[in-house]
């Protein structure tokens, strides 16, 4: 049987020679005659690996020095707590741009812990849009964006920047998927399991230089001057998923980095928005200048063939494409690692469709 | 090549079937011709994962009732940071017994973040045996042990219980390796590296109606009621170590479950200490009667010799002995998964050294 096409919105498809290597190691690591599931993370073999991730990072997106890479636990939701301990005074407060579910947890969390200033939200339309032509804060410790919206399909296009304003994002679902400048930001984090490795690790990118500067009393682990000061390695990292995001990096690295998949995944995103915007019987859920190029959100113009466009997806080895409960539809997750071909094989079941439902009522 | 003896301390040796299978699942995942690692973590496949992992913990640790066992991220540094949010109120006092590095770096976080009470400590000898003989505490919120030291060789073999005293449990370095009562404690927490998986997941055994109890506000990532009610499903779990958690408790299941392994571990213990007693060229490092049956600690009793050691071990395909620099010497690691096959291999290195050292000096 063939590979599946695999839609999911994460975890989510890995590149396949990634797989192989990352199956290969768990039997036999670097011909140590050892799994890497039992090597200790201070044997020379491990630390090469974090090292290699490390460096992989810091080369493919131009990471400015000052900044430190780590390779933590406890996903982005930990990253929502984290960006509050770090960053937020006592008394101060937390500016959020309010684009989604994800976006949501992230600012609630800091309303539970500190003092919230909301400066836009889309959710007067279940966040189909990405608010523009708001004034960003400047009296707040920082302000939060969530750059890629997986649920409902939305992207920030141009990251809003100014002198004097921390930027922290969540680039949990985009990161690695088209050119940022770090130096735009005090910290970037996202939770491996989209673009970058299975589930397990959430990457930092922070500006060393911005820690230890809030008044709180951070809790050892949820210090981000704890994991810098070591390497990641204070305590037991999280091997495998380390490896396998180094090996990804390797792939990224190896066919052309940033700018080569940020060309590919535009080529992509526009053959499956083209068939979208040019097949009467689909429609895009959210706003065409704020499209996502990682998550395609579609819906059917007639839910009476929901049931024949269904069959065809699954007949033809599609999977991971029904929508999210909060939008409905469908979701096509279009990560890095995404062969072009899969995207060709959705966009032929849709033409498909459209050619059944011609017949039947031409 | 023949397999490495792996005596690591953590991450530390599975079963080989084990790694086999996980091996396998990496490549194709129930047949479904997906790696574990790019399936959504809400799929039925990996729900059935999560369910057959907390199932078996159940059943092997015969969990009374009202508990809930929770697959986390954070390792056992961040349960000592959930140990003192969840049990600790602001102006209460957290009571441990200091019995080596981990208790310690558990201890001072309760320093940092409340009050401290040290019950008793073992540190004026280099941690080199278990405080007896204390009073246990009534007037605190919590009494907190670390059931084995893996640095220094001890572990708590009489459990200090009493009523109306919460009982929270370090487990990390010796959970599944004995007949425990889970009813004693309040929590259990075991970072999976040493008896349960790799690297990258964190169990939590834990009383549901003790949770909830304090006055503090706690994060919600940090709050195990937040992770109790979606069954370690709150955010994207740590699909794959979870994934080889289980396949491990099945091994241990089919086996013969803890009243087996109990049994094994102290053949295996027994076989090295019984040759650390009777060479005269090696000595114990921790106390007799607080010897662990997980981390066995030795040094030479002639320094000169550690060359000739070191070679013996070495061609006999040994990874992973020498000792901790808090200790130094040697640590043999010798977990669940560890083949008594292994600790005859490293005995008969020793008995080898001695021979050789009498027909130099005799």
């Amino acid at each position: 049987m063939s590979k599946v096409h695999n839609f999911s919105a994460g975890p989510s498809i890995l590149n396949q020679e990634v797989i192989n290597q990352a199956s290969k190691a768990v039997a036999n690591f670097n011909n140590l005659n050892l799994s890497i599931l039992e090597i200790s993370h201070r044997s020379k073999d491990f630390v090469a690996v974090m090292d290699n991730a490390v460096a992989l990072v810091k080369e493919i997106l131009n990471v400015p020095e000052g900044y430190s890479v780590l390779f933590l636990q406890g996903g982005a939701s930990t990253g929502f707590l984290k960006t509050i301990l770090n960053f937020m005074n006592e008394n101060g407060t937390g500016a959020y741009l309010n684009t989604g579910a994800w976006s949501k947890k992230a600012l609630k969390e800091a309303e539970k812990l500190g003092k919230l200033n909301v400066i836009a939200s889309s959710e007067d339309k279940n966040f189909n849009y990405i608010p523009k032509g708001y004034t960003l804060p400047s009296d707040v410790d920082y302000f939060h964006i969530t750059t890629n919206n997986t649920i409902f399909g939305t992207q920030i296009k141009d990251i809003p920047t100014q002198d004097n304003t921390l930027l922290i994002a969540d680039m949990s679902s985009d990161i690695f998927s088209r050119k940022i400048n770090v130096s735009d930001y005090a910290m970037i984090y996202a939770g491996a399991q989209k673009n970058l490795g299975p589930a397990g690790t959430t990457l930092y990118i922070v500006k060393d230089d911005l820690l230890g500067k809030t008044d709180r009393t951070i809790p050892t682990m949820l210090d981000l001057r704890t994991h810098a000061a070591k390497g990641s390695m204070f305590n037991t990292p999280p091997v495998y998923p380390i490896y396998v995001s180094m090996l990804t990096l390797e792939w990224l690295k190896a066919n052309g980095g940033i700018e080569w998949i940020e060309k590919v995944n535009q080529e992509k995103a526009d053959l499956i928005y083209n068939e979208i915007d040019s097949n009467p019987l689909f429609e895009g859920t959210a706003a065409k200048e704020d499209r996502s190029n990682m998550n395609v959100t579609f819906v059917l113009t007639n839910e009476d063939i929901k049931e024949d466009f269904d069959a065809l997806w699954k007949t033809a080895g599609i999977s991971g494409i029904n929508g999210h409960r909060d939008v409905g539809g469908y979701r096509a997750s279009i990560y890095n690692a995404m062969p072009i071909e899969s995207i060709q094989v959705l966009v032929n079941t849709m033409k498909q469709l459209a050619n059944k439902y011609d017949l039947v009522n031409n």
